[in-house]
């Protein structure tokens, strides 16, 4: 029989409500700023890179800088040297609920075997070819599927995705606005 | 002189255009769905796979699948094995707003000779960690700064980067709302 003493999801979940208890002093400590630098290649091929942010009050750094090529594909008269923009949403979508989801297994002491999400954004490219005005730009919705294996119910399993959803960054920045400021230099 | 037969920012305009006119007489060919697969490593790492997409009312899919490791950095006592799901939307943000201003260009006779932007996402990490219930999980606010080099005025360029603003389906993703839903299959 598994105790929980035995679970591991790999989340250290004793650091995280340390965190918490840490930041509820000290706000100015949980102010991040996280960054990108996009350089265009040529149409609308472009290659962006990410590897500092700012946070607990100090610059960091990530182990290692990440590259992602953005494009449109072939359908679109396009090279199609990375996937489109709006699919980079639906990654950090899923990446974000799926990590919540094995954080949130591990605080209440549920052992995952496996965790696979399949997300889809329905998109009318009328809107950003100018075709209709009353379309808009982004997605018209999106879904997320979540396949769990885990040692729990179906109704624990169902609640771990509810929480997950609940303190999810980009479930949250994808379902309410966020101000966009965008300038020239 | 340039003159505008000349100008190449390596977009095919002239295909866009059409597929806009094609696409007004048949809305069913416009609805695309964008689809990710994400399956959990350990912790709050994981790897989202893009290869396959819906659209033109067919399946269509991409040159290559592209792979995206998402997990936490070191200061979230995470191993930092990729950015963080937030991150993921700088991405696509910076390079839709990016590729928009190549085909705006495109479109208006303006040849571009370099485009980039840095953008910067402002979180309090209080509301994912539960500090503070009056934090939201999502960001702040966004901004984008471009610095843009290219055969127009400054008044020109600033235009361009608003038309591109207007069309940008990740820009509209992020400030207005989009209903996602989540399930567990």
């Amino acid at each position: 029989m598994t105790t929980i003493d035995s679970i591991d999801n790999g989340v250290n979940v004793q650091a995280l409500l340390d965190a918490r208890e840490a930041l509820k002093g000290s706000p100015e400590a949980a102010q991040f700023t996280w960054r990108a630098t996009t350089r265009w290649e040529n149409g609308v091929h472009s290659t962006t890179t990410v590897k500092n942010f700012f946070g607990l009050g100090a610059e960091q750094t990530h182990k290692a800088e990440s590259v992602f090529a953005a494009d449109h594909p072939e359908v679109f008269a396009a090279e199609d040297n990375g996937i489109t923009p709006i699919e980079y949403l639906l990654v950090g979508l899923a990446s974000c609920l799926t990590g919540g989801i094995a954080s949130v297994a591990q605080n209440r002491g549920i052992q995952l075997r496996s965790v696979e999400a399949t997300v889809e954004g329905a998109h009318d490219i009328r809107g950003i070819l100018g075709a209709d005005s009353d379309v808009r730009n982004g997605y018209n919705g999106i879904k997320v599927t979540f396949n769990i294996d885990a040692d729990a119910s179906k109704e624990d399993i169902e609640a771990l995705v509810a929480q997950s959803q609940k303190r999810s960054a980009v479930f949250d920045a994808l379902t309410n606005p966020t101000d966009v400021t965008v300038e020239v230099a």
